[in-house]
C-alpha cells in the first residue's frame, strides 16, 4: 500500500505526517524535537493514542532513522518500501521555484543558498530533504515552498518602492509566505461558496503564530503582505510587520549599539508585535484572557492587532476591487471567534458580517448571514495535505 | 492696516506670503533661497509681476530684513508697524504641541529638541521663528505644527507594534504630517458637500512631492499614512514608503558598508520612490511623459506609485468603516487627472467613479457622477492661509 509522507523540518525539530493516497487518508502522525541536542523527543500519534519516547538524537538522518524504525515497530508500516513519496516543506523558494519540484542535487544546492531570506527555516529544511535522501534515495521526493503559490503576483505588486539595483543585484522583492495554506484554504472555501475558484475574488487571512494576508483572483495569488522577509505586514504574535523605515534608523540613532542588523532583527521579529505591546505573552490566548481581566496593555495589543488586520483586508478589498469572501484559518483565524468578530463588525459598510449562532470556536465554512454581500469563511488549513497531494502528482505526472 | 505673514522657513530657505486679515486676502508673496550661501536669491510676487534679486544673505535675521525692507521699498508696507502678525510652519511637533502656540523661548527649545523627528525641516524654523522674534518681538507670533492634527489619533493607531519602551523612552510613535493641509481640505470638502465636517467622514489625499493620507471622521484625523517619520506610509517622489523592515537588515547584511542611519536614510528617502523604480525622476509629469512614450520602467513606477495610494485608501474604508468622499489636494492631488482617474477606476467596486468632464486638472469640487455612493473631490490645499487663520485666533482669542 502506498503511502507519502509530509515533512516540516526545521534546525532542531521534524514534524511529519503520513498518508495513504490518493485517499488522503491520515494514517499517523508525529514530531521529533531537540535533534542534535541531549533529550531528543519523539512523538507518535497513531490510532488515537500518543506514544512518546526521549533518547539521544545527534542529527536530521538519525531522527529519520528513528521515524521510520517507529513506523514498523508500530506496525504503521511493514518495510521502508511502503513509502514511496516524501515531500518536504521549504519556506523560502526565491525566484527560483514557481511550483514545487523534485529533489535534485540541484534544488538542495538552492534550498541552502536561499537560507538568506530564511535563516530559521531554509537550513534545517535542507537537513530534510538531505536526511531522507539518503535513507530513501528511490522514492518520490518533492520540495514544497511557501513562496510558490504567491508567484503569480504581477511586478507592481512584488517589487519595492527601493532603487531597481537592490532588486537586480540582490532580489530584493516580496515573496510572500503560508502560500500553501493560502492556496489550500482558497480551494476549499471555493467548495463551500459553491463556486469556481476561477470566478473568486477572495482575500485569505492566515492567522497564526506569523499572520499573512492575501489577495486571491480566480485562485491566484495577486498580492501579499508578507514581504522579503516573514516580518513584513501586519502585526504578529512577536513580529511588528511593515513599519516606517525612520524607526529604524531613528531607533539606531538613539541606541548606536544596536546598530547590527541580527540585533534590529531580534528586536523586530521576537520582542514585538503582542508581545511587545502587551508585555505578557505573543498568545493570543493570554491576550484575550489579559483583556478580560481589564489588563489595559492586553486591550492595546488586542486593538491593534485588530486594526492591522482590517487594515490590510481593506488594501486588497482596494488591489482586487471588490471581494466575494473573506477566508480566516490557522490558529487564531480557525479558533478565535472573536478576532473574527471584531475584525468583522468594524468593516460593515464593506457588507460583511457575523452569524454569531455559526460564528463559534472550530466553525467549519460559511460564518456570515444570508444577507451578507460578502461572506465571512472558516477554513482549517492543512499544509500537510497539499504537499501530499503535491507529492502525489509528481507519482503520476499524466494526472 | 493690520497684516500677518505666514513663514515656511528652511535650513536655507524663507518662503512667506502677506494676508491682509481677517479679509484672507494675499497681497503679496515670495520666496528667499540660498540663506547663508552665496548668491542669495530673493524674490517677490506682487500685484501679477515678479521681482527677484541676487545677493548674499549670510542668515536667516538678514532674510527676514531684506524681506520686510523689500516690502517698504515696494508701498506693500508703509513701516514695519503694519505686520502684526506671524505664523511659522514647524513639521514635527511631537507630543509636545496638540495645536498651534504661541512663541515663547520654551517653545523654541522644544522646536529645536525636535529637530531629531524632523532633521531637514526643525532647525530651519527654528532660526525663521527666532529671526522674527529679534526683528519684530512684540507682534503676534504662533508656531503652527503639521503634526497638531493629527494628535486626535487614538493609541491603536498611533503606536508601532514594538516594546513599549521605545515608545515611553523615545517617543517612538507615528506623528503624521501635512496636518495643516489635510485639516484645511476637509474643512472646505464639507463645504463643497454641503453637509457639516462633523457628520462627514472623509480620505484626504495629500499627493505631492511627499504624500500623506489622512482618515478623518467628524472633522477629526483618526489615522495617517506618515508616521515618525515623512518617511513612512505610501510610495512618493522619492521615498520607499513603509515596507518590511527585513528589506534594511538584508541590505545591510549585502551591504555592510550602509550600516550607518545617515545612510539608510538617504537610500530610503533620496533613491527610492517613483526615482528609484524610474530612474529617471521623482517628478510625476516627467513619469507620465515617459511612459506615453513607451519608458517600462515609467510605466512600472507610475503603477506601484497608484497601486499604493489605492491600498491606502482601501485600508482607510476599514478604519473609518466607509467613507463619504476621497478628497484629493497638492501638487499631483489638484493636478493630475490621470492619477486620480486611475486610482479611482480601480476601486469601482466602493461606489467611488469619476466624470471625465469634470475631472481635469486644476479642477475644483466634485470629480464624482452625481450616482456615485462616495464622492471623489479636488480642493487646492493652503497651508498658508490656515497659518495665518492661527495667528488671527490668537489675536483676538475671545473669537
Amino acid at each position: 500500500m502506498a503511502k507519502t509522507i509530509s515533512i516540516n523540518a526545521g534546525s532542531s525539530s521534524l514534524k511529519w505526517q503520513l498518508y495513504k493516497m490518493p485517499e488522503e487518508e491520515v494514517i499517523a502522525k508525529g514530531l521529533i524535537e531537540r535533534i542534535g541536542l541531549s533529550n531528543s523527543v519523539s512523538t507518535v500519534k497513531f490510532n488515537g493514542q500518543k506514544y512518546s519516547e526521549t533518547k539521544d538524537i545527534p542529527d536530521h538522518t538519525a531522527a529519520v532513522k528513528i521515524l521510520l524504525d517507529d513506523l514498523i515497530s508500530m506496525d504503521i508500516i511493514a518495510s521502508y518500501d511502503e513509502i514511496t513519496g516524501v515531500g518536504h516543506r521549504v519556506v523560502a523558494g526565491g525566484d527560483y521555484f514557481k511550483e514545487s519540484a523534485l529533489v535534485t542535487d540541484k534544488v538542495i544546492q538552492q534550498v541552502e543558498e536561499l537560507s538568506m531570506l530564511a535563516p530559521l527555516h531554509n537550513p534545517g529544511a535542507a537537513l530534510g530533504i538531505k536526511a531522507f535522501k539518503e535513507i530513501l534515495p528511490d522514492i518520490t521526493s518533492v520540495v514544497v515552498f511557501d513562496t510558490a503559490f504567491h508567484m503569480t503576483m504581477p511586478e507592481v505588486a512584488y517589487r519595492y518602492p527601493i532603487a531597481n539595483r537592490y532588486y537586480t543585484d540582490y532580489k530584493i522583492r516580496k515573496y510572500g509566505a503560508h502560500g500553501t495554506s493560502h492556496q489550500y484554504v482558497a480551494q476549499e472555501a471555493a467548495k463551500v461558496l459553491g463556486k469556481p475558484l476561477e470566478d473568486l475574488k477572495l482575500i485569505t487571512c492566515h492567522i497564526g503564530n506569523g499572520v499573512s494576508i492575501t489577495a486571491i483572483k480566480g485562485g491566484k495569488s495577486v498580492d501579499t503582505s508578507m514581504g522579503l522577509t516573514p516580518l513584513g505586514g501586519t502585526m504578529m504574535g512577536t513580529r511588528s510587520g511593515s513599519i516606517d523605515p525612520g524607526v529604524i534608523t531613528y531607533l539606531l540613532e538613539c541606541e548606536p549599539a544596536m546598530a547590527d542588523p541580527k540585533k534590529i532583527r531580534t528586536i523586530l521579529n521576537r520582542d514585538s508585535g503582542l508581545l511587545g505591546i502587551s508585555e505578557k505573552s505573543s498568545d493570543m490566548r493570554d491576550i484575550l484572557a489579559g483583556k478580560a481581566e481589564g489588563d489595559e496593555k492586553c486591550q492595546l495589543a488586542y486593538d491593534m492587532y485588530v486594526d492591522r488586520l482590517r487594515k490590510y483586508i481593506g488594501q486588497y478589498f482596494a488591489v482586487l476591487n471588490g471581494a466575494d469572501a473573506i477566508v480566516f484559518t490557522a490558529g487564531i483565524g480557525e479558533n478565535s471567534s472573536d478576532v473574527r468578530k471584531d475584525i468583522i463588525s468594524g468593516m460593515t459598510w464593506f457588507g460583511v458580517d457575523v452569524d454569531p449562532a455559526k460564528n463559534v470556536s472550530g466553525a467549519y465554512g460559511v460564518i456570515s448571514t444570508d444577507q451578507a454581500r460578502v461572506k465571512a469563511v472558516v477554513i482549517p488549513t492543512d499544509e500537510e495535505l497539499v504537499i501530499a497531494r503535491d507529492v502525489e502528482r509528481f507519482k503520476h505526472p499524466t494526472n
